[in-house]
């Protein structure tokens, strides 16, 4: 069956802003014919489009953070991320440093594992004590300080959680069961 | 109550080897008093033993693979490794590595997807194809090839997630019923 457009959509539709458009040329230069990205080349590009914002003071993400995004944006199951995948990431991205900068007040571009705690309750994480403590043991550094990569991995990984498990949970009672094959395909791509 | 050590159980604790030996003095030096190590001294640990192995060519893991690493063998949850914990994971590395080698036969120290399903049963992990194809996904490059950080980092990654449900399969039924908090305490020390 052929599906119209309906004429509504398309006036609801925004215009591609400047930071958009600068995009997709940053984009289509690193992503080819395809314009589907590799977590190389996400790095790539994340470290190009940063290097433009005076806002964000950080060198890039490492590979491992970009395979983490890949990972959770990645919606269609490619390995690689599109276009629109990618103006979601930095979406978050954008949204997740604001906070970030919220409580980064001596401005190191690192912030302490209780300050985290806040940050993650900012950005609309409900978690219990035991899950700060884990946060801390995993993303901070020996003095109990998160770097911007840590922190951004870090949400990346919560936001991934949490859509799996919501995914998993087809009737929404709150509880999911998993057999061991389907255990890893939820924890594995992450 | 007084526990006294069997007298058998002395005769049959070996003899630290010399690796051992050497392991305790890299260990003492860079760990400090509480003989703990963080994932920053393991990543320097590691170069250090690496480099004194001329069977292995690596040139360390990344700090994202030593914080995995550290998740992995920190059974008593301090979010650092002592020194026991340290030579449990380096028996795993040098398992791990025999059977990367064994694919690896143009020693580029990389392997490609398909070899790492075998490398992956070969490691005694049962999976099935859609995990194969998940875990390509994951460490892979775009040339399909997976490097022996990558690896590592992969193995480490499963076999927490199949001790972690393990673990929390307490009947043995090979099903695990998790609500969202669980799912997070499980997942987010990986």
């Amino acid at each position: 069956m052929y599906h119209q457009v309906h004429p509504k959509r398309k006036l609801l539709q925004p215009e591609e802003t400047e930071e958009e458009k600068q995009f997709r040329a940053i984009y289509q230069q690193i992503a080819g014919d395809d314009m589907q990205i590799c977590a190389n080349e996400l790095k790539t590009i994340l470290k190009n489009v940063l290097s433009k914002h005076n806002d964000i003071k950080s060198e890039g993400f490492s590979l491992e953070t970009c395979r983490s995004m890949i990972a959770l944006m990645d919606t269609d199951g490619t390995g690689k991320l599109n276009l629109q995948e990618f103006k979601h990431l930095w979406k978050k991205i954008k949204d997740w440093q604001l906070i970030f900068k919220r409580y980064d007040k001596d401005k190191t571009w690192s912030i302490s594992s209780f300050e985290m705690r806040n940050a993650v309750n900012d950005a609309g994480f409900q978690l219990n004590r035991q899950l700060y403590d884990i946060i801390a043991m995993r993303y901070a550094d020996e003095r109990l300080n998160i770097d911007f990569d840590s922190y951004i991995c870090c949400f990346v990984r919560l936001e991934g959680m949490f859509r799996a498990f919501n995914a998993f949970d087809k009737d929404g009672d709150g509880i999911i069961k998993l057999n061991v094959l389907e255990w890893l395909q939820l924890t594995m791509y992450s």
